[in-house]
């Protein structure tokens, strides 16, 4: 079971709670090795600042949230593409492992899938070309299929790893176990990625019964994923990076105590992960 | 798009409103030309007098809703494998093209994946070699990944096909557009399918937001999913059966007046399957 050390606290986990300055220092408290910001809290602080204070406690950055989103206004937009060099920009300022892809669902008003999937193809090749440039890995984020329509049309490990064959160097995935866990094919194509796509590895669980699609997530222990054996199968590829915890739960963790918060995540992250 | 003559009632969409009588009395009286009992409605009415019923208003039946539920005891227990015996002499004295089966998700307190799938598949073919004697076919339901926890471990077109070609004949697949539209490999296991697999084809609508993982699915047209593409995909591999309609829908369909929903059901099969 990993250390607290190796566990990485991604913002989302504690959003409703606290803000970024809060974070970095509730993570040093705990033990907690490193953060991974969303961009709203990153912003607010100012990525420069967030940097400084970063490396103040001594934390790693296992990630940036999130870039991606390319199916958002119909067409591959210059505002989007250059929304997404800021958000790489703002990854290497904080020296992130990564920067996470979410990569949009259908085109508002839209049932086309295939066309989806072609911008979001469009879009991340755009992006990880000046990515590259930075020095920045860029991480698709395959979504589980539930979010097909409003969030991600790239939604197992295989579709995300066709991907980064097509784009080329500089491209991996993000791993997410929520998305993923359900896959009977997610064994293999661990293996596939293989320790150069392996980017990012998050964590948390899937109760049963979930009551909300978005934020319904529970903590490592508390539902059916076997997190161990994802874990297991990831650092068998030779995947050293941060476990990284990322909870939206609005009836439960959000409105806990975010001390009490990383006080449990750091045990389960001992017991269930 | 499809005559309403080519349409099945799934008695789902109308279960809160109507018994199986008076279900099969609402296809008639719409022009609706087949139907597709769940077990608890054919069981209150008794299937030799369903049969009766649905032989007395000249309407097909597309499927009988469900056996499976392999895992729910832990073991492939012998009441399960009796009771899915029962469901084929049910499926047989109705006639209907098949038994479609929701296959059951993890053991209960297991987070063991892979030994549910053996069950599954265990099941599976136990209840083929009875069916084949009785001549029911057995229609695998891949479900939505979002219920691999509690009612299907069975999840993708591909995963159930593997599981067709382990078991061998009579046994195929049930296709719910609502399980499957996400998947970026649909166009080519629906290929893999063929004619002689593709079992049944049900139909509803993934709406944007989704507010309840289980009941609330939506009436072709008013969501995201493109039906006429995915029917088209299937016919051209010469399904000629018919198209099933089965929504669960607690707050919106399941309220309204079921005249009114099979109405609204003819409606969209003439502009949006």
């Amino acid at each position: 079971m990993p250390e607290a050390k190796k566990m990485s606290l991604n913002t989302a986990t504690v959003s409703k709670q606290w803000s970024l300055r809060e974070a970095i220092e509730g993570c040093a408290r705990h033990g907690i090795g490193a953060i991974s910001p969303w961009r709203d809290k990153l912003q607010e602080c100012g990525a420069d600042e967030a940097r400084r204070l970063i490396d103040g406690h001594g934390l790693g950055v296992s990630g940036l949230c999130r870039g991606g989103w390319y199916t958002s206004q119909g067409v591959l937009s210059q505002a989007v593409i250059d929304d997404n060099k800021r958000a790489v920009d703002e990854a290497a300022t904080i020296g992130a492992a990564c920067l996470v892809m979410v990569v949009g669902g259908l085109v508002p008003g839209s049932k086309d899938l295939l066309s989806a999937r072609t911008i979001v193809r469009d879009g991340l090749a755009l992006t990880t070309e000046y990515a590259r440039s930075v020095g920045v890995p860029i991480a698709i984020e395959p979504l589980h299929p539930m979010y097909a329509g409003d969030r991600a049309c790239v939604n197992t490990m295989g579709q995300a790893l066709d991907l980064c064959e097509e784009i080329g160097d500089g491209i991996g995935v993000a791993m997410d176990v929520y998305h993923v866990w359900w896959d009977p094919d997610l064994e293999n194509q661990i293996r596939r990625a293989g320790r150069q796509r392996l980017l990012a590895f998050h964590v948390c669980d899937w109760l049963v019964p979930t009551r909300d699609l978005l934020l319904d997530r529970g903590m490592m222990g508390d539902g059916v994923i076997d997190v161990p054996k994802l874990r297991s199968w990831v650092e068998r590829e030779g995947f050293d990076g941060y476990v990284e915890v990322e909870i939206f739960s609005s009836e439960a963790w959000w409105k806990r105590d975010p001390d009490e918060v990383l006080r449990v995540l750091v045990e389960r992250s001992m017991s269930a992960v």
